[in-house]
């Protein structure tokens, strides 16, 4: 146990830790940790990545200078004590300015954040072109990406190892092995990473070495002695180098160390028990759509659901998984990967269903229109997490797949608007071999059909759920409610609106659209980035009409930490604002 | 030499070479190379890979038993004599069939085609679909994906590898190892793969045995019975494993042999000389680009230029790659690394310009989302081949950049359309460290500019080419020529339109927009897919106004090898269908 304390609240910078010795930053670790836990309990966060990556942040730190040095961490959501560490240890330690950071590095925070970064795998492309910067510049700076071994299975960070390997400079990767992805890990590199843990570093086969890195391995990777050592060894080197250290996520949490997968990341919870705080247990589409898979799958061997690492935004816990058996397949986080092979197991007669948010389908648009598209191989695709309601930081957003998935030719793209609906467009999607298809969860509340909904919907088109004339609400998805309610509010004023549930994204449905070239005004609601999205398609289609065609959706932009009424109200996507529009 | 002759002719299955003895299969290698070549320098079409292949596809067919059990290529372009194997031998006998097949394997065209692919490190994940499959279906068929060194570097074909290498079931991949990529491989994993060579498979290092793949080395890959051995040797194997094949690109045309790169792909040539048979030499945008950032970087040692794999789409030879020295870098086909990379060299205070095909930029999605636009950081992208001039492969289209990229919030899309535009543009973008910058560089035939071009493009806005009244058309890049050409005829109808240059794509100057409010009519002129481009963007600002707004652009489609004029034609693109909307 540590000797004397340290007041925290004085680290202003990494300064402030370089002339401690090894006890002291023993000390400094064991008394960070503590209103670590206690933030990330009350507030919520990513649990087990900060709290592994504790003793190596300490020790990188201390050993590197930066930020003339130059630290770049993958998806850097485990930089909570790289943030306490350079001047923002205020916001761990004071309740009232948890939220003065934000959960990742963010250049607009901190000058030792040098990129805004969310998605994984992207830190050794990002940090090689600050190598290659240095380089030109004739600079001598110390280049360090900083990426978890769950990283390692994306494209981008393969792509960016082979290229950072030929640098012939200075160029330190630290892999943070805790021997977890958000899941388990999947793919056969993490046999050569056990393998390597097993053999101290020292197996025949090296997937680092094999592609040109120097490799160091560190198997005590919490221990500050061991990583300053390791650290040093390779500051100034002058070529590419991998230092491999083994970690444990969640150190020093029981809880998390028990149950590192429900602890990667946690909403608020219990530090003691593990409980969380809010257990409420709204009924919502991520267990609809677990569920119908699962039972889906127990009659027919063909059916599979398909995750690219996270399983749990799909609902897909270890208890489904195991009942799932085979037909669970996790890729890794690889969605390239998950779509090419997604598109192959459709040809090869199986019905591949591919569950994922809605931000990181954006991954694979070329394997979307290549793999799957072009070859018209009917696998599905089913997004979460899209529109206002999903993860609001500026690196999660789920605004942009309406406008991506809609510009890829052959592929139909369905917005359920309620419960039935989803399962039924689900169902049509499993059973049907005709087509690619997306089908876009809902992310607000979960609202019930009121109203039949169809079974087929290979010819589908608009279904307008409310006769009236002069005016139409074309309200998509999750923005249905809200359509609804803005025709109420329009009836109280008189007014006798049509609402229509468009159903489809991906093409017009011109006989409707035909019948409202008479009307007055049409205004369409999508709960995705205007720009691109269905409004402005409609738009164009009517714009040799004399109707007037509003549009209201989202921004193109990257709000970040955004509070979704407060977005929603100042894109005018209130019942009032909307039903102002027909006056 | 061969001692008997085969009728090619005769050739309508692969089960018509599955008796020949290996001297027989020896004289039909020696005798498809004939007719290959003659159709390849006559024809054009992709010569060193179909060269370099020819064996082992013979052997493939003599050991495996397509269509059951399953080939499927990277690319596709390697696949000639795979074609005249599986009965459309006569579009490589019979000069008025040569247009009877596609370049590329393509299901529509046979039942040994397993897939349309035409981008590279697509092989793996596909061919992993259908070994999913048959294992769900329980089904015993040999799955083989064929794969290029040059595709390795994608991440893709990473991904594929990763998950693949734990099936635990038959998944054989032939690594067709001939040196090369299109030009020069870049990437650690190529120093590899000499080693292998080198070491006869032995080598300590192994890329494809870190991931957990078995592996045998080949190193006479053009030898038919070193194939057959070693294809016989893998066949129905209950494990994945790789095959290393050393092949010699270009095989068999001593030209092809010596000149991989100019050899790659090739428009029709002298087969003795290489010499190309119609040498036009126009003024083009791509030999203007190369020259242009040759002087830029002569000048300015932190200006670079980089390639993913496609220098010579880009104008950048050999002789001006050796010319720019370190400020030309090409990472390897791996667009998210030179994306991601991009990044990084902008912060680090470089002025990166990435130069691409608009199709492959679509492999970056996420990249220009994430590493790119989220950080504001001001790396140039230069896209070519856009458009309806560009290349008209339904794999390789370059319909979909401007949809995709107006989509991303914070990239400023910039459409020059003239040579002097184009320059100014650059120089502009490159000078300036505000903003992601994307440029369409135009595909049509260079024009140049009749007016003087403004040299700074911060807040550019639209430009009022002819000013006019009632009727306006606003043409986007390659398209001004063609809005010239109908106003023209719109003149002479005693109609008097206004002649808009958007000059920016990603934003609309609603200034000059209200000014239309109070037209009679709007145009729009894209060339790209209407879905998602300007014209629908404008329709939507202009839709609660009475002008009515006409949208006319490329279709969301995947149209393969299309006539530029009739594709236009089908799309009302012709002057006096333009015109026909202001009467």
């Amino acid at each position: 146990m540590p000797k004397s304390s340290i007041d925290l609240s004085q680290i202003k910078s990494p300064a402030d830790i370089k002339s401690m010795t090894l006890e002291q930053l023993e000390t400094l670790a064991a008394e960070l940790r503590t209103p670590l836990i206690r933030k990330i309990a009350s507030h919520g966060g990513h649990v087990g990545p900060n709290l592994g990556f504790l003793e190596a942040t300490i020790a990188l730190h201390f050993v590197f200078d930066a930020p003339a040095d130059k630290l770049v961490f993958d998806v850097s959501h485990q930089t909570y004590v790289h943030k306490m560490l350079t001047g923002r240890i205020n916001a761990f330690l004071s309740p009232e300015h948890y939220d003065d950071v934000t959960g990742y590095t963010n250049p607009g925070e901190s000058i030792y954040d040098e990129f805004s970064i969310g998605h994984t795998s992207t830190s050794i492309s990002l940090a090689s072109g600050l190598a290659k910067a240095r380089d030109l510049r004739g600079g001598n700076e110390n280049i360090v990406a900083v990426i978890g071994d769950g990283s390692l299975s994306g494209g981008e960070a393969f792509e960016g190892l082979d290229y950072a390997a030929t640098l012939g400079t200075n160029f330190i990767v630290v892999v943070n092995d805790n021997q977890m992805s958000i899941a388990p890990n999947h793919g056969g590199l993490y046999d050569n990473l056990r393998e390597l843990r097993e053999t101290n570093g020292t197996a025949r086969c090296n997937y680092f070495r094999s592609l040109g890195f120097k490799y160091i391995y560190v198997p005590y990777g919490n221990d500050i002695h061991s990583l300053i050592q390791a650290f040093n060894s390779v500051k100034n080197s002058t070529e590419p180098v991998v230092v491999h250290i083994n970690t444990t996520k969640g150190m020093g949490l029981p809880v998390a160390e028990r149950d590192k997968e429900t602890f990667h990341f946690s909403a608020p919870f219990d530090p003691t028990t593990g409980e969380p705080l809010n257990p409420a247990k709204h009924e919502n589409y991520i267990d609809a759509f677990a569920t119908h898979m699962l039972k889906r799958m127990a009659n027919d061997p063909r059916i599979c659901t398909i995750t690219a690492g996270t399983p749990g935004a799909i609902g897909f816990s270890p208890q489904r998984r195991q009942a799932a058996g085979k037909q669970f397949i996790d890729v890794g986080i690889a969605e390239e990967q998950a779509v090419g092979m997604a598109s192959g197991m459709a040809k090869g007669g199986c019905r591949p269903v591919f569950g994922v948010c809605a931000t990181f389908l954006q991954r694979a648009y070329d394997q979307l229109s290549q793999d799957v598209a072009i070859n018209g191989n009917p696998a599905v695709f089913v997004t979460f997490y899209g529109g206002a309601w999903g993860m609001n930081d500026e690196t999660h957003l789920g605004f942009f797949d309406v406008p991506m998935i809609t510009g890829i030719p052959g592929i139909l793209f369905l917005a359920p608007t309620n419960m039935e609906e989803y399962t039924a467009m689900l169902d049509w999607a499993i059973d049907q071999t005709e087509t690619p298809v997306v089908i876009r969860t809902p992310c607000g509340k979960v609202t019930h059909a009121d109203r039949p909904v169809p079974t087929d919907y290979s010819n589908i088109g608009y279904e307008t759920v409310e006769q009236g004339s002069d005016v139409a609400v074309i309200a998509a998805g999750d923005f249905m409610s809200l359509g609804k309610s803005a025709t109420l509010l329009m009836r109280e004023k008189g007014i006798n609106p049509t609402l229509i549930n468009p159903r489809v994204l991906s093409h017009l449905d011109t006989t409707t659209l035909d019948t409202l070239k008479t009307y007055k005004t049409v205004i369409t609601l999508e709960d995705n980035s205007l720009d691109g999205g269905i409004g402005q398609k409609i738009a164009a289609y009517l714009g040799a009409s004399p109707v007037m065609v509003h549009c209201l959706g989202l921004p193109k932009a990257f709000p970040n930490r955004y509070t979704p009424s407060a977005l929603l109200a100042s894109c005018n996507l209130t019942p009032e604002a909307i039903a102002s529009l027909a006056c």
